[in-house]
């Protein structure tokens, strides 16, 4: 795990560098630590803040950086002695320093000295934030809106952090492809599969052995209609499809999203596979027009066009596709935007509120049809992106009385009723931008009918 | 997940009798709530408190419930509409009631009517403890000793919560099982494995397959000496021991615990084998001695008297068992205790410090070879215990110049260093004391050297 190479160090320097060129104040960030599962000792798994990760590089616990014009002061303690027979020898302060690239190194009771016109971002875990609103004598809760140098640092943290470096976009393509592994390995067993819950664990299992984490809960459900499904008990049945969200984290924190959506018996049925071609041209149509200068939200919108098209051709919409946008009608069925910012973050950078997904001066919309967008920036080269359109019948959305009559006539509700059995579609890549257009890191995992139907039925 | 029998229902009925059996005063337990693990949208699974699931019997998450004379009273909310969107349709307050044979069901606000002379125990995460530390206007700080009637509450939990009834068994029974499993398919893949992490992935894999999770940081390594090792990318390799201790959750909450060595290769070397037989011969030795009345302090001792008289057969320590242990020499090779208490917590309801473990009036030693004992009462039936002793060589105790002054001649150094193959070695099984003397739970899994030789080789 504590081993990083020269690039590494030249990696850090220069992300604090250029830090230093957007802000003229001391930040402080903490790599937070372990919260307690059912007792003190017994702990979710650590994952230090990604700020933290992205100037210091190593996943530490209990740690500070304090970044100041470019250079980096590291502040953590040396284990205790005792802790050894526990936790086996650890690193010093000193050769986490050196790894690191830090100026210097102190241990964290020194970090009081260092305080005065400190900018910092709020901790996730409550014993990091307890610590930072106490060090620093102003409240800092995580979801407390940020104000302030804590906000100018934040700016400037998303200036960084939207376009990925070289370091950066190396691990996400570990990230991409573990994940891809862990899809194919889902694929290949789902014949063989009783419950969702087998399904999920061969795919984790490709994530495990690869010393890797997932990087969210995984969704691996035949209710592919509830978005965040976090259930695994359903039976799987020939006639269902699974739809599996599942992503990897590399151990440096960086992460996998990928969605796919199969038939359990292997072949789609006539209806699913309507479906499933409808959520695909969307998806098409949208990685097509990715390049530097784009709006996301022009995306968004063409995917949704593409959805209310592709449900008006087979009948389940009436009307033209932009006149049903317009009316939000595709939100009934594709009720997300298509994508998001990923990164250090599935959602990247989302403990920031909005600030890394909207442009300055832009604000969520009130609109049913785009008020769920996380992503409304024009993209720049170096920004990864998810692509993922899909189609739900869901039916707190589907049986709203007000929906019902408010698209009484847009719906033909009868022809909807003949595709009962298609729950829920997802397709999600991860595209990176690049000068030209764009990068698909996970396009290694097949989407077409055919190649999904063969992964499946030969597994 | 929310479907539980009649039976639970009489379960959970009895448990809250006994209860008010032995307070006179109303208790409010929280159910807890999700952590954040990089942003808040992004959390940790849910881990109910072990208090809650015991007398409410559901993994719920912002709930509360109070008991007071045998009664309970619910206190939820009611999804959002919208979250159904997100998160499916939930069941309604009511019907949870319904479930656990809740007396009474109110929304979570109305918990502040209801606070009158109440006993809590603080809950694992900051919403929570927060929240309880304003409602009830005291600290309620997860780590802070208990005092006045919530030190009274813990007590009669403890009282409770020590001997496990029909239901609490058959969940520990199901836990038990499919750990075993895990081991299993743990041994099954080593041959082909290359990393550590390859053979934790197998043995999760069968744990997530189940719909359960892992009670506590799988331990799978060829570093046995570090007793809480969580690192996994060391490769395997053909003359490597390979410790796994590792257990499955039930989705109720109920923990199993186990641990085997086994031989990369499949076969032990001559030195391996030595030791291992020396634990086994300790491990078999503490099982026969566990019925009621007995103290688990003399296991413990008996245990280290068997591991010192193993060592001196070997030439590795010098003079009598008795003596030994008298002089903590055996501790430098099995530093920890013999086990603790299992149940809804891995260390059962060690969130109460050593409430549960030690029998009132009594307290940790400051022995180096009993220091780390987590249990010291007679044994009662429906106690369910770990038995699991081990052997390691740990540098920072047998570098340790104080331990080398002072063990100078009692340790054959030289012998020792024949043993260099032998990291760390643990045996561990789960162990209900019976009327008439005990139950293996894990008896399942082999652990003679033949029967592990035998399934790692022929997988």
């Amino acid at each position: 795990m504590f081993r990083p190479t020269l690039s590494l160090i030249d990696t850090l320097r220069q992300r604090r560098q250029r830090l230093a060129n957007l802000i003229n104040f001391p930040a402080i960030i903490w790599s937070g630590q372990t919260s307690p599962r059912n007792f003190p000792a017994n702990v979710f798994p650590l994952r230090a803040s990604s700020h933290f990760l992205y100037f210091a590089g190593l996943p530490l616990s209990n740690a500070a950086i304090r970044l100041d014009t470019g250079k980096l002061q590291l502040f953590i303690d040396d284990a205790k002695p005792s802790s050894a027979l526990w936790h086996g020898e650890m690193p010093t302060r000193e050769e986490i320093a050196g790894q690191i690239g830090a100026d210097a190194a102190y241990p964290m009771a020194e970090l009081e000295s260092w305080l005065e016109s400190v900018a910092t971002i709020p901790s996730q875990d409550a014993g990091t934030w307890t610590q930072q609103t106490q060090l620093l004598n102003r409240w800092l809760l995580p979801q407390q809106p940020l104000a302030g140098i804590d906000l100018e640092l934040a700016n400037a943290i998303v200036n960084l952090r939207l376009i990925h470096d070289d370091a950066a976009i190396a691990e996400l393509r570990k990230a991409a492809a573990v994940t891809v592994k862990a899809h194919k390995a889902g694929m290949r067993v789902t014949k063989s599969a009783k419950i969702e819950a087998e399904v999920r664990a061969a795919m984790e299992a490709v994530i495990i052995a690869h010393n890797m984490t997932t990087s969210y809960s995984s969704i691996v459900t035949v209710h592919g209609e509830v978005l965040h499904n976090d259930k695994y008990h359903h039976p799987i049945q020939p006639g269902d499809l699974l739809l599996a969200d599942v992503g990897a984290e590399t151990e440096m924190g960086w992460a996998g999203d990928v969605t796919r959506t199969w038939a359990v018996s292997g072949k789609f049925s006539s209806t699913q596979r309507d479906i499933y071609e409808v959520v695909l041209a969307a998806h098409d149509a949208s990685i097509a027009k990715i390049r530097p200068g784009v709006e996301y939200r022009d995306i968004h919108l063409l995917a949704c066009t593409a959805i209310a098209e592709g449900l008006a051709n087979l009948g389940i919409l009436r009307g033209k596709a932009e006149d049903l946008v317009e009316m939000d009608a595709h939100a009934l069925f594709f009720p997300h935007g298509i994508g998001h910012l990923l990164g250090l973050d599935v959602h990247d950078m989302e403990d920031l509120g909005d600030l890394a997904g909207y442009e300055q001066g832009r604000l969520r919309s009130d609109r049913f049809g785009l008020g769920y967008l996380r992503l409304n920036r024009p993209l720049q080269p170096g920004m990864l992106v998810t692509i993922e359109p899909g189609f739900y019948q869901v039916p707190a959305i589907l049986n709203d009385p007000n929906f019902r009559s408010k698209y009484e006539k847009t719906v033909n509700w009868e022809r909807l009723s003949e595709f009962a059995d298609v729950r829920g579609i997802r397709i999600e890549n991860d595209v990176l931008v690049t000068n030209e257009a764009s990068e698909v890191l996970t396009a290694a995992l097949p989407y077409s009918v055919s190649d999904v139907e063969n992964l499946v039925t030969n597994p």
